[in-house]
């Protein structure tokens, strides 16, 4: 099944062992960085030009990290655990990709294999300015731009786009080449010195592919902008409107207060470094330890409540976005923003007062860049507590006595962004025991040209001659659940009527069944009968009701993949075909499209490892949640997208005893600090109001607030 | 269809015209509601001892409401509409049920009729406290307690239910009549004198049946206990544990520091007057009215949003709760919160500094007693801003600024207490031009009696000896809309997968369809093929892509009810079978159940109301939007109910011609004051941490923040 063709070298080993004991889970420093690279280096002659796309923490194989996380949670002596960092690089300027294992307990290299063929690695950023530049900088390029006699001093931008495999010419060198496809776009024409002009308001329909192998374009597509497939010749640019986000070409609203969030005490969470780039949590019960890469940004390990173990490990593992066009080159259009580029990389430096309110801490990572090099990554996580609301309340309506808690949430944020499109992820923790994982997509639609006054029932015209083509969004969280302990299992529940009968005479009787999976495999969520997975420890049982304790998992419903199941896009995104997979823990089996998505061929993936049927139930099992939106695009999305938000959530299921927010403090006036607005800043105005006679109807009290 | 049968009365008319001119929308008033009960009075004999149960604001027909709110948008002189009243009474101590409907605007009762048989009004606030005390000071059952054996002091609780039809003997004298089924309890025996104690951990097996016209016990009912519906005689209660949720019986979390939301500038939103008891309100582009009433407590009218009017009428209209156990009398327990009871009657009084967080504005509202007489409702809504995270964000990754505006929020929030359960109930209005309908399910589980050590398909034991059954909450939220207009239409849209064929080779291409309502009914969403529900001007079209301007409404998918088509449940509740109801407008279809709820038997509400087939394209329309859960109750639900939250959402599309919140003014620092915690807040404190053979592994850095 596997499409990696493993090619065995064996170079010799070199390096040193460092003295530096980290623990297992903390992600690469600096130094380990550094000496990573050196050793890779050292493998090849001394002039050789590696271009390094990964240099990040290989976990420990579980057999190792269960017993060391015990005996940390236990107090005792932890066994020795090896570093290992796991490589990606290119012998740049060549298809040569490997994937290296270093050792840097002993300063070895313990694999080194050259991948492929039809494996290709991530881009980096340096690669696509470089990119940027070619598509650009290229003498057909620039005489199919002149055709469209642009105004002088016009800026022409180029996008460089992961090209999505649709298995034609697969065996031609030219496709199973790592390539790019550029979207050309330029800046509004009449106000070319302002860099952050919206590009995406004016697209092109020229479209060069680059080889980054040669870093020379190989072919020059033209984009089809009518209700067909044919393209036409490139012919003078008509230049409409411009459509910016920017503040300063809009009329701002100028009746919007501040709104501050105050911590005097400060925050409820601690944090403190479990390694030197390793971070720990505590917050309300819970504990758990942050880690960051390249890949998926933010990683949690060994989370626990109450110090109760509920999962190894929690992290986005995968995500894809087709597109519905289906003519070349757009059919193409199928991003795996992580594997492809990486959510890690890929991180904002959050700025303080812009992307949360109250009392923040921001973590920062360290990554790599392409020559080897660390990379620091400011600020790639904001940590903050936020009100959502009530948390639970009643009212005693004999004695009119009220109890009532507000609804504390930990927020730990990373926000990525991959060219045009923003997602803001999040962990959110409560105080109920429920962990939530929270995506809103934002930023701007890709867009393309299309001729006016035309539409497509695959698009929408977002701005005139601008299309913004239907696509999906569908993610994958990974889930390696130990609630309780190691061996779990899922189970569905569903809700069905009881038939009538002389137990339920009048038919409004209805029960709730339990099955486990018992087989690694894709389940769909059903409403009709009420459908819910959820993780259980069936060794464990309540202590007052008998129930095995569980956790639900709560993920919004979404249309699964609409490409055919022939089509590469499917065969691609493996997880994108059913709301829940179950595997059986495997090292290694951390991202459900695969571990290399450019220009993947499926069989890599979720998908793949399912079809081992391996037993689930009661195993050391894996639970892939996926969930999206089918983004059919509003005018309204448009010049940027008011965010879209979706959330899953872990819930506790007769895993504890009673509502484990009972013991939050109650929510009171000493405590808010809540003010009356009609007290503290209003001014009450009686207006009388002439009726239709002259005579005065009403007074009105106007409240300036 | 209508089960109501009208019995015509001729009484004189009395009663003086009054000067007030009130606007048609303003909720009744004190004096309204005085005189209202007066003119009622006045029809009957001097010593005639009426029952109030609701005298409420009679809304104008449409016909002559539209008129009025275009002259007044215009600036022009109102049409004269006259103020009515709709008042809802019984000669007390009999089931004589009337409705009539009072000019107030020429001091005349217009209409006064007998409704019945089998039409039954609510319950009120003054007759659940004397049904509490008929039914535990009657002989019979006090001789049932004393079978219980219970502890010298222990306090019993009585909270009455309403008596939901089964169909069962409905033409016998005795089933036809209004009854209330009284479930008891018993506070913790060993501490009676806590009057917050929570008896819903305690329930027993004994249950009289109240006639509210007689104020008697009918009948004493034995709950069934064990696995099959057989009952037992009462006999010695065994006392287990409390299990209770008030603060002072908790060991309460000492960890949770302050959060407080301050507004220096007060407030962003302006509250007026638009009539004695209305209020308007004008936020962020956004205007609406506010009204308040017995059934459906907050109401909005007049939605516009930058001028641009909306909806007309915004209401929960509706909700019903049947429960699982199909066993007498438990078959009966599908409440209808808002009919049964009312939202309104129900509301809590919201506190300064416990409800919400910031600058809080509260409106009171009145409603009538069961004397007829005005009753204060202070603090029934709060209103005030939230901020919800990121409203949207791009970075461009070229120059590395970040453009982000904060996600503001308004929110009008309502409480409801029913017995043991609490809906909080919010409209939230965005900046986006998306308005939402929240609720939080909150509050303790109605419970009933189980044998120890015994488990049921159809409920969840969440304490020894105490059942809390799996039951449905099933929600209906009325909207009116009047996009750009008063004539509208429903239309879906569909996701397809594209045919594999030369346009589309690589089967990776699919398309949206728009499907019109063209007639009154019910209709479902379908995830599979991503439907989506529209509301559309078709007459409007969006002036850059030329799309009928439209609002979608995004609500989330639930289980439909699941007692049979056949039973009185699923009659009763007749908007529980779809996720859209599409009906024509007809004045006074407002409860999607029906007028009279209580006992109620079907053929009165949404369902049959579609049933008359009419042209709903194009047409003056209503939406009703179905949402819900089914609660399948987890022991983390008690003793008290961690929210469960739902949303509706109402979002434009195509009807603006950008983003609405592009003029958001950015999020930046000198306005949000955020604080970096690590620096304000935090102490950093080395910790060498020793490894494995006694060296200095990792020096930690705890924060204590």
């Amino acid at each position: 099944m596997a499409s990696l063709e493993q090619i065995s070298t064996s170079l010799p080993l070199v390096g040193a062992k460092k003295g530096i004991q980290q623990h297992p889970l903390g992600p690469l420093t600096a130094s380990e960085i550094t000496e990573s690279a050196r050793l890779i280096r050292a493998l090849w002659p001394a002039n050789t030009n590696i271009q390094f796309k990964v240099i990040t923490l290989q976990e420990p194989n579980k057999a190792d990290l269960v017993p060391f996380l015990a005996a940390e949670h236990n107090g005792q002596p932890t066994p020795i655990i090896e570093r290992r960092s796991f490589v990606v690089y290119y012998l740049r300027n060549t298809d040569k990709l490997h994937e290296a294992i270093v050792n840097l307990s002993n300063g070895k290299v313990e694999t080194n294999v050259r991948l492929g063929p039809n494996v290709h690695s991530n881009i980096d950023g340096e690669e696509i300015l470089t990119i940027e530049k070619i598509a650009l900088a290229d003498e057909g390029v620039k005489a199919e731009i002149a055709k469209l006699q642009l105004p002088e001093g016009a800026v022409v931008i180029s996008d460089p786009w992961i090209y999505g495999s649709d298995g034609i010419n697969d065996d031609l060198f030219t496709d199973a080449k790592r390539l790019f496809q550029c979207f050309l776009y330029v800046r509004d024409p009449n106000n070319p010195s302002e860099a952050d002009s919206n590009h995406y308001a004016m697209p092109l329909s020229i479209s060069p592919v680059v080889d980054p192998a040669t870093m020379k374009v190989t072919r020059i597509d033209f984009l089809p902008t009518g209700v067909d497939a044919s393209i036409k010749e490139p012919s003078p640019y008509k230049v409409q409107q411009p459509n910016e986000y920017i503040p300063e070409a809009q009329d701002l609203r100028k009746d919007l207060k501040p709104l501050n969030v105050t911590q005097p005490e400060g925050t409820s969470f601690q944090v403190s470094n479990f390694s030197e780039q390793g971070h720990e949590i505590a917050w309300q019960k819970w504990t758990f330890k942050v880690g960051f890469n390249q890949r998926e940004g933010m990683v949690l390990y060994d989370v626990h409540y109450a110090g109760r173990p509920l999962f190894y490990r929690l992290s986005l593992s995968d995500m894809n976005i087709p597109y519905a066009d289906p003519r070349h080159p757009f059919h193409k259009k199928a991003a795996f923003d992580l594997g492809d580029a990486g959510a890690g990389i890929m991180a904002n430096n959050l700025e303080l007062g812009c992307d949360c309110l109250g009392s923040i801490h921001y973590l920062s990572a360290i990554l790599n860049d392409d020559k080897g090099e660390p990379l620091n990554m400011p600020n790639v996580v904001c940590i903050h507590e936020q009100d959502n609301g009530i948390g639970w309340k009643h009212t005693n309506y004999r004695t009119g006595r009220a109890a009532i808690v507000r609804n504390r949430e930990l927020v730990l944020q990373s926000i990525i962004t991959v060219a045009n499109y923003e997602y803001i992820l999040a962990f959110i923790f409560s105080q109920a025991g429920e962990v939530m994982y929270e995506v809103r997509a934002t930023g701007i639609l890709s867009t393309q040209p299309i001729d006016e006054g035309i539409s497509v029932p695959w698009g929408t015209v977002v701005h005139p001659g601008v299309l913004a083509v239907h696509h999906q969004h569908i993610f994958s969280l990974r889930v390696d659940p130990m609630l309780d302990g190691s061996l779990n299992r899922v189970v569905y529940e569903e809700a069905h009527p009881m038939p009538r009968d002389d137990f339920n005479p009048h038919g409004v009787g209805y029960t709730v069944s339990e099955t486990p999976v018992t087989t690694s495999g894709g389940y769909d969520l059903d409403y009709d009968v009420n459908r819910t997975f959820k993780i259980q420890n069936s060794a464990v049982t309540n202590p007052v009701n008998g129930k095995p304790v569980a956790y639900k998992i709560m993920a919004p419903p979404f249309q699964k993949m609409l490409a055919d199941k022939d089509s590469f896009h499917f065969k691609r995104a493996e997880f994108a075909d059913h709301n829940i997979y179950v595997t059986s823990y495997q090292d290694g089996e951390l991202y459900a499209g695969g571990k290399y998505t450019n220009q993947s061929r499926g069989g890599t993936g979720v998908r793949s490892w399912a079809d081992r049927k391996d037993n689930v139930k009661d195993e050391d099992i894996v639970v892939w949640v996926q969930f999206g939106i089918n983004h059919v695009p509003r005018i309204e999305d448009f010049p940027v997208m008011p965010c879209e938000i979706i959330k899953v959530s872990l819930k506790p299921v007769n895993f504890f005893e009673k509502n484990p927010a009972l013991d939050v403090p109650p929510s009171v006036q000493t405590f808010n600090k809540s003010v009356l607005a009609s007290v503290s800043h209003q001014q009450e105005v009686g207006e009388a109001v002439i009726g239709k006679s002259g005579e005065v109807c009403c007074v009105k009290e106007s409240r300036k607030l």
